[in-house]
């Protein structure tokens, strides 16, 4: 028979078991930490159609989208969670309690050109709180969310860089900048590729050298919270939306210090822009302080117009996002994170005989009703073997079973990392791998 | 501006907050389950090569699957999870350890005719168990698995019905039938359709009355498992596979007394027939008894020749699937599952001003501490509104605070079910809660 090469697409990922077990458990972190504050789960559908994904898309989004027809229908893959969410919450805006806070946790689709890096399938785990006026409270508390989640995954030192989009365009404004969109979009860029280019970069919108210097000066402008808002004060701008996004920004650092928010893992950061045309007031970046090159692993903010597409609600949303298939495939690349486990099972039972495998189950239903994942080793081969499985899984404990223990309702455990067996009562397993 | 109508797919299933934390809740005891038995979890990419996924396909299959281009690329959507196993398991053949066994969980797609309660878009919940030779113990176990699993989503009394696929063909070749394939298909069906319908089936195959009715009687031997045995031990039908297949059935069903299995949860059932042609032993499939009409909810079986369209690896496999998009609407429907809650949150903490945002965090972090989900409202809304948020979302408990709690580091806590109020020292929260 002619056999077909078993290969998947570039872009795509696909793990072994053991690293398929560790995302798990990151994509378990992820989401018990969204639903510690209450964010509510959705599942929207990965096929929509075209007409309704694409209702405001443009350029870019528009050619990486995987689309197709099939009978009458136009048909898109969702390339990200907030699209569906702003449809979602226009068809049921009745039914829905505001603030509506919801997690999405999902892949998405770009039809990318593969390179390293990049995928073309991906996670994205989302959080969104989304109402008529939201008080600026819950800006402060993203990061209160965002330092909970990444002190639990555990993946080093990390600085979450805030700013507000209303200090950067109000501020251009006072500039006479008119594009201030384009301006935006070039800053967005100075993390990959340093001042000069930015200046470069800033000449070619056509804007005069006083103004590239004071665009400059005022991005670089750092120091602690009081410092930020001493220099910025001693500009003596008198542009309405800069102030505004000021005294929004300072509402925002004083709720962390009334949260005891250490500092130390957030600073503002006027150089941050989010390109993105829907951000409207604080936005977010996080890096690792060690791994600076992987950019930003968890961005956001506060937004507008989010279901203007599809109805006349005057909505607005602040959310966060981690795309966070990429951020596991560099980490585990680095070795930031690694496996610790080929097994989902904490005991693997072996029958020495057919006879034994009834008793055997007793020990799995005792051990399963304690929340204890375990298995029975079946297969009629020699006793070496049966053991090979556990250390090739790397199972921690194996219950060995024959007649002696079977008569004396005992079962014997080897510790498959010390080496240690002992032959105990069957009613103590429990303690014993405990 | 022109609105987009916001609107699904017919056939795609979406959910409100609370049937989706419903839906969750079940899909996380399902993992559990399968995780307490050993079984490791696998992600496949949802877009594969349409050569891939096609290796084996044809006919009806072909026509539902959603398949387009995108550059050079020919893609469909997995339309199963078991190709994609098979495509795995010769990719990765050298980095498992066997026996295999991994569980899947995750979206399908079949661009059918939406009607109702068909899906184009549905979870399906796979376990298989791959080697080379499985020992039919594991046939016994896929049962415990499937009893143990059913009796958590607590879905009302449920029979398991089996039946051996060489005890059919055996039977069909003992009469003369050369193309079993067809019998098998017709006899599939006999629960939607009735016995006289199936005579009518049968017949068109071009079958005599003698053997419809042989095979009519045979499919219809019912009773205890010593009952069934007898009845067919005295048909002294001499054909190998027929044979082999009794002695397989009889091995399985005397494991499931091994195992203490409560015959009153399964049945030898010689009517199922499973009609895909890659069944090779034991069948099952599993139906609500008081919602026959469901149709079986959990099917299928030992099959061989997984990897044979992209390898030359000698596997076979034992394994069921769930489709619980669809069991799950019908259940909804019915009334037999309805939703709880509509939070995640256990508590809503209120602060009585702005002032008492920063010891509401402390309340909140010590409630996440003890892994209590909660939230705090931050809206500037009148007191009446704030405790119409947690009267909505069924939150069971608000926590009031004000400036005299604060002072004095109480909390007053409300039950919102029973109306109780209650003030309390602040460290006493998580008994009370609890």
């Amino acid at each position: 028979m002619n056999k077909t090469n078993p290969r998947i697409m570039p872009g795509f990922m696909e793990l072994l078991p053991e690293n398929q077990i560790l995302f798990n458990s990151l994509i378990d972190m992820i989401r018990e930490t969204y639903e510690s504050f209450g964010y509510l789960p959705l599942d929207t559908p990965v096929l929509e159609y075209s007409d309704v994904l694409l209702a405001k898309a443009g350029g870019e989004t528009e050619k990486q989208i995987y689309r197709f027809e099939k009978g009458d229908n136009d048909i898109s893959l969702r390339f990200d969670l907030t699209v569906p969410l702003a449809r979602y919450v226009s068809m049921n805006y009745n039914n829905l309690v505001f603030p509506f806070k919801r997690y999405q946790i999902g892949k998405v689709y770009r039809g990318e050109r593969p390179q390293k890096g990049r995928f073309r399938e991906f996670y994205q785990c989302d959080i969104d709180i989304i109402g008529e006026k939201l008080s600026f409270v819950n800006d402060a508390e993203i990061l209160t969310i965002i330092y909970s989640l990444f002190k639990k995954l555990d993946f080093g030192k990390f600085t979450i860089r805030i700013n507000n989009r209303k200090v950067l365009n109000g501020f251009f404004e006072s500039l006479g900048i008119s594009d201030t969109e384009s301006v935006l979009r070039v800053i967005d860029k100075v993390d990959k590729i340093g001042i000069d280019a930015l200046k470069l970069e800033l000449s070619k919108l056509s804007l005069n050298d006083e103004t590239i210097n004071k665009i400059i000066d005022f991005i670089s402008i750092s120091g602690s919270n009081e410092e930020v808002f001493d220099l910025i004060s001693k500009l003596g701008i008198d542009n309405n939306t800069f102030n505004e996004g000021v005294s929004e920004l300072k509402f925002v650092t004083d709720y962390l210090d009334t949260f005891k928010f250490d500092r130390d893992y957030y600073k503002i950061d006027l150089t941050i822009a989010r390109g993105l045309d829907y951000y409207t007031g604080t936005i977010y970046e996080t890096n690792l302080d060690d791994y600076k090159s992987i950019g930003s692993i968890c961005s956001g903010g506060r937004y507008g117009g989010l279901t203007k597409y599809y109805s006349d609600y005057e909505l607005e949303g602040i959310g966060i996002s981690i795309g966070f298939t990429r951020l596991f495939s560099v980490l585990l690349d680095l070795g930031v994170i690694s496996p610790s486990t080929k097994s989902v099972s904490s005991v693997l039972i072996v029958p020495f005989s057919e006879s034994n495998i009834g008793y055997c189950n007793e020990i799995a239903e005792t051990l399963r009703d304690s929340s204890i994942k375990c298995e029975i080793y079946y297969e009629d081969k020699q006793f070496k073997k049966k053991l090979n499985y556990a250390n090739r899984l790397g199972i921690p404990f194996v219950c060995i079973v024959g007649d002696d223990e079977e008569n004396d309702g005992k079962v014997t455990i080897k510790n498959m990392i010390s080496g240690e067996q002992v032959t105990t009562d069957k009613d103590k397993i429990i303690d014993l791998i405990k």
